[in-house]
């Protein structure tokens, strides 16, 4: 078993690695730069290391992860999500230095995240994957002609590409000759590649993923799916495990297609195989080499807790449950409460946390790395807070996720909290009925009331006269 | 449906009960004597009344609960647990004027209550019960000859005790004679009857209690066994769902019985069945007529909402569950952490809560109505807050109830938190093998070091020499 982990991240995540750690008897280790000097992952390490000013620098520099990971004698790093965990070079480094990198070899990270790499493992493996071009794109002429054949609407797409960045749709031929260049240049900025592919554009597609678990003996296994429909611009707001909108034989198909992807590509760790479903078709869209941010829910559903497994696949250990002994039961909601104004366009809302009080009681779990008096620092993601609810039903669960974003308080700066209410008391999100067109076909959802409960506001005021009088 | 709930009691409890009436469109009453003017049931409710300066006469005042409900129009009470949440007289009184007690009629609250009508309706109905006495004892002299007969240690127990007073143990006839008249004294103070029976003394049992739903159609259902042996002079401490001491056949077997007693005396709501297991032997003790502190690891592990049910059942509708529906899963445990010195004989430490911060991440439930500034009042129990954690395995769920102890900050009173990561620790805890002998046989458990870890000392001295050099 692994005796010590540095973990190469912050926020939340950092926090439950940290966590799996102490549950597991293995030593954690944090990093952190100047802004993080007192955010919840430094103070809840077993030891914590600051490398330097600069917010990012720190976060993002593999060679100095890895000589402080020597250095004090760690034998092993968790990269989290974001920042270092899908890149290749730093698990290569990793790999070089004898420091076991928690997640997928290098190579598998490499050709997982070549996107057009991908789609050829995955056709090759007999794993259904969009209509498109074999490999990157030679230049507009091919993407026109292409564009015509597999038929408009197209989508060009960042062979290096991630996170939902590098991507445009194409309606029209005159569209396509407008945005190819676009994207180039976008993927040259972002990726440091100007290699982009194209794929046909699955209209109002679901967004179904299937959370895989594999270890270095060759077991692969499939811990359900989760639906991620209610995104807004590629970014995931609310997800759902499972979907409530599959059928029992979509699930086996879909969880089986996912244990043949991560197969095929001899993966090990866990990972998430990306999906897109239109009426009776699933198609590979892409798949993400990390811990994902939504985890939690599966994580709800099956009682496995993939952190810990991580660690252990990491250590050389066999999985714990075969694919007969992983059941679902119930259904988890997650609500990203990000720092944003969502009637503003869902601008940044930076600032410091006046007040914050968890929601509890049945079927709620939270994870955060966020406190009261906290600064929430203008460098990183502006997720503050995950909202994990859970019930046996989906009736049950939604009216849950209500009750959970009313307990919740959270003051000092704006927050996605209201704007996931309307979410949850929209019918088509009830029936369940939804793809991922349904934040941008519901602009009307950001007509809510900011105003606190009357209740609230009379209790404060009797709290302030009592207060001045002495009471 | 119930439209309006008066929730008659304080605490966490309220708030637990608030919460499951905000997730079923009821609306929420609470009611609050003046030293819980800033509690939090009274913030969360949807409206909240004083019921005066004095700071229990309110909650324990039948007539006024139920005209406040009357005048409000609130179709139904519920107690929660302690308070009225088993005086007969109380649910009488609900009865008489048309508004619906949440819980058991009063009929049955009498028999349930009065233990030696209970023991008969037990020995009638088949369950088990330990040797002792037929009914009531008429004096010493009986008690004298039926201790002979069934052999000491013998208990005297209050026939209208409950919540561990009102019961001596005794090893001789000297000791019978000489405890026999304080057990009737402590009654008549306590209960207000002079009425006392005798039970054999089972030495060394384990508490094993059973939850049962029943609604008012006849459909009894058990949703498994609590294993509360950890218990300190029968306050119970840690509990855990379901008792990884016992067979599957046991397990079967107790659930049976517990459904055989509530069927016997026409139970309806939620209840608990409680047995003292010893060897293969099993023993009725008593029926809780009431929602339980601990009813949230039997929510954990089956996933069932007892509260809700409770509402639903008052409601008449069936329940949502039948047996074969029930399954369980992983293992629960609850701490109740008390405003407690274990060092001090568990001295209550009453006080301001300086700095609260929920624990949280995978696994971790939390139950309270506390926060950061809240003053504990002296008048009420000392239970601060309950820390439930789930896990797959007993191995991990112990590992994961450390983390989370570790996990928690509650600073300004002491607390129990410490206390219980010694029992965690200890190799009869995790083999499992203990019963209710576990706590007193180990008073070497009370010293640990109260000291914080030396690296949360040392950051919070170099945050303090930070803000105050002005970095």
């Amino acid at each position: 078993m692994l005796k010590k982990v540095l973990i190469a991240n912050r926020g939340e995540i950092a926090v439950r690695i940290i966590r799996a750690c102490a549950e597991m008897g293995i030593r954690s280790m944090a990093i952190y730069t100047e802004p993080d000097r007192y955010a919840l992952h430094v103070k809840r390490a077993d030891e914590a290391y600051s490398l330097g000013e600069d917010p990012l620098a720190g976060y993002l520099d593999p060679l100095r992860i890895v000589n402080l990971a020597l250095e004090t004698g760690c034998d092993a790093i968790h990269p989290g999500y974001g920042f270092l965990s899908e890149n290749p070079e730093f698990a290569r480094l990793c790999e070089q230095n004898n420091l076991v990198f928690v997640g997928p070899s290098s190579d598998v990270i490499h050709k997982m995240g070549d996107k057009t790499q991908a789609r050829d493992s995955m056709r090759a493996a007999g794993v259904p994957i969009t209509p498109g071009s074999d490999g990157n794109l030679s230049g507009i002429e091919e993407a026109l002609t292409l564009a015509e054949q597999i038929g408009y609407p197209v989508m060009v797409k960042a062979t290096s590409g991630g996170g939902g960045r590098g991507i445009r749709r194409c309606d029209t031929a005159e569209e396509l000759t407008q945005q190819y260049p676009r994207v180039i240049s976008e993927a040259t900025k972002a990726f440091g590649s100007a290699e982009v592919f194209m794929e046909k554009c699955i209209v109002d597609p679901k967004h179904i993923e299937v959370q895989i678990l594999a270890d270095s003996h060759g077991n692969v296994v499939h811990l359900y799916e989760r639906d991620c429909s209610i995104q807004r611009r590629n970014q995931k707001l609310i997800e759902i495990a499972p979907s409530p909108q599959l059928t029992p034989e979509q699930r086996l198909y879909i969880g089986g297609l996912a244990v043949k992807a991560a197969a095929a590509v001899n993966y090990e760790n866990a990972g998430t195989v990306e999906f897109l479903l239109t009426g009776n078709e699933v198609y590979f869209m892409e798949m993400n080499t990390r811990v994902q941010v939504e985890h939690t829910i599966t994580e709800q559903i099956t009682g496995v807790d993939i952190v810990r497994e991580q660690l252990r696949i990491a250590s050389g250990l066999t999985l714990s449950y075969r694919q007969e002994d992983i059941a679902y039961r119930g259904y988890a909601l997650q609500f990203r409460i990000n720092a944003e104004d969502p009637k503003n366009d869902f601008l940044p809302s930076f600032g410091r946390i006046s007040h914050y009080y968890a929601p509890g009681g049945p079927g709620v779990r939270v994870d955060t790395a966020i406190y009261t008096g906290y600064e929430i620092p203008p460098y990183y993601d502006s997720m503050c807070l995950k909202l994990v609810v859970w019930a046996l039903t989906w009736e049950e669960v939604v009216a849950r996720g209500e009750r959970a974003l009313d307990d919740m308080r959270l003051h000092g700066v704006k927050t996605t909290a209201s704007y996931y209410r309307q979410i949850l008391k929209h019918p088509d999100f009830q029936q369940p009925n939804f793809n991922t067109s349904f934040v941008p076909n519901h602009p009307e959802l950001l007509n809510y009331s900011d105003k606190r409960h009357p209740s609230e506001i009379a209790l404060a005021l009797a709290a302030a006269i009592a207060a001045h009088a002495g009471w």
